[in-house]
């Protein structure tokens, strides 16, 4: 099951060419933050593998939890395997990321897997706000405004790539004040990942993106751009909030003219701009931080990749 | 959720004094194991909490994986609040288990922490060979044999214990022999537990255990007496297999004969023998090691509650 969750191999255990082993975002993340330190990327081995372990553990729970039977085009794992045993998968994964990161060797490693755990716990805490948010009313008293949002997506997507860049200047040797600032980088990093993602469950191509057309918006999923778009108020937001309550379904014209409406009540405009600030929080982390200009290209190289990315 | 697990909130979130916290086995093992050393047990406070997160995680996740709906005379979790917050539930028992030793101050607390992750990934290994077993067949080849079953039970039940224990000597501050000596005491322990469970399974008062009546038979759980039974040969184990791999429920009547014919084949007397070998080996395990003779004292009391339990 894990071998099928990682994109590995197939339901029958057969090796999967055809199958997506995802981005490989926070390893690369680990690695290049170990060489932008100054340190061998290698270095940054068992962070990488951990981090890795953590995200494909969290992908198979977050799946069960939201009904979710696609992940990279194939059936999620419990959709293949049934619930308890893709509860059991994820349980192996969050396991062996711990283990993987606690038997490295040296003497960062216990800081390290300190880091690792806090992450975690966070992580947690994002998902629970998540769910928690889908019951909550779309406008009025107890909405849920974009920033909210924000301090979700930071725990849920920020804590797990802060950590990553984290633990690549940790296990690189960096001083605390630096893998600090990768924290930090990280994970504002992680919230316009998290924003981008959003805008392609709204407006992604699903040619590119291999997710159903308005996926986030048929299943009324509360994303950045749909609540900056309520949030903004006019017109436009309390058509889509009527939208939104109702208990019609969002297919086809509906849910095309709530994209509409989404962009209209500037939901569009203020997820982009979302994006871009995070992306100049996440500078400003590293400002004052003397790194390696080698990887440090590299490193914007893979935010360029993130943040303009079609799917 | 986490609360209402650990026997401290009722489901709305109230104070549930009537709830059920559990033994506190693995706690009080790592408290003792720590004063047997010759250290206060207060040193072993952060491992006698996340051990007991461990345990409660590991409840949390099983009751969904074997769709059992009571847990300590309560509805499961799942039961109470859905599969999907379940797994979160258990997910941030897990999270917070690793965290809280990660940041306990001391020089020990990078091993503790490499250990537990080891224990984690056992457990969920003895899990999913549990999980396994339910589809193999009662005898003829790949039947699951009482060897196999110690095996998976180790893995299951004493890498939780047998971690308990040594990290209470580690925390100690007990040289590696010792810490190792605990390990393996607490492993063979934790199959003792096991047993007995199972041998409560079959013949425990469910007035006692809060149990059904045959419960385990009645799922058709493959226990350890049932499987000495079987592996046992003979007329009552023949008529005892044709019951097992029948499609008639096992209840009332038709249960009661199935325990009989486990006792009659062997199954009972058995499970007593293992029990009382695994205790014997447990001792072993802890013969060459100076002890306080305190801690040593409470130890075995803990032991023999364990053993003589009803409940």
């Amino acid at each position: 099951m894990a071998a099928y969750a990682l994109g590995w191999r197939d339901v029958s255990g057969a090796a999967d060419p055809a199958a997506s082993e995802g981005k490989g975002l926070r390893q690369a993340l680990a690695v290049l933050s170990a060489e932008a330190v100054g340190a061998e990327g290698k270095v940054a081995g068992p962070a990488a593998v951990a981090v890795e372990l953590v995200h494909a553990f969290s992908l198979v729970h977050d799946d069960i939890m939201d009904g979710d039977p696609v992940r990279r085009r194939r059936a999620a794992v419990w959709c293949s395997y049934g619930v308890g045993p893709a509860v059991l998968a994820g349980d192996a994964l969050h396991a062996l990321a711990v283990r993987s990161l606690a038997e490295a060797p040296g003497e960062r490693v216990s800081a390290a897997v300190r880091r690792l755990s806090v992450a975690l716990t966070s992580l947690v805490r994002g998902q629970a706000d998540d769910l928690r948010f889908e019951s909550l009313p779309w406008r009025g008293p107890g909405a849920v405004g974009p920033d909210a949002y924000g301090v979700m997506a930071e725990q849920k997507t920020g804590s797990l790539l802060g950590c990553a860049a984290a633990l690549g200047a940790e296990l690189g040797g960096a001083p605390a004040g630096t893998v600090a600032a990768f924290d930090g980088a990280g994970r504002h990093l992680g919230v316009a990942f998290q924003v981008v993602d959003d805008l392609l469950g709204v407006w992604g191509d699903p040619e590119v993106t291999g997710k159903p057309v308005h996926g986030d918006l048929r299943h009324r999923k509360k994303t950045y751009p749909v609540l900056a778009a309520l949030a903004g108020g006019g017109p436009a937001a309390r058509e889509l909030a009527v939208l939104l309550e109702g208990a019609e379904p969002l297919e086809g014209a509906v849910a095309s003219r709530a994209a509409c409406l989404v962009e209209e009540a500037g939901g569009l405009a203020a997820a982009r701009v979302q994006a871009r600030e995070r992306l100049d929080a996440a500078r400003a982390c590293l400002a004052g931080v003397r790194l390696e200009a080698v990887a440090v290209r590299e490193l914007e190289v893979l935010v360029a990749f993130l943040l303009d990315r079609t799917s």
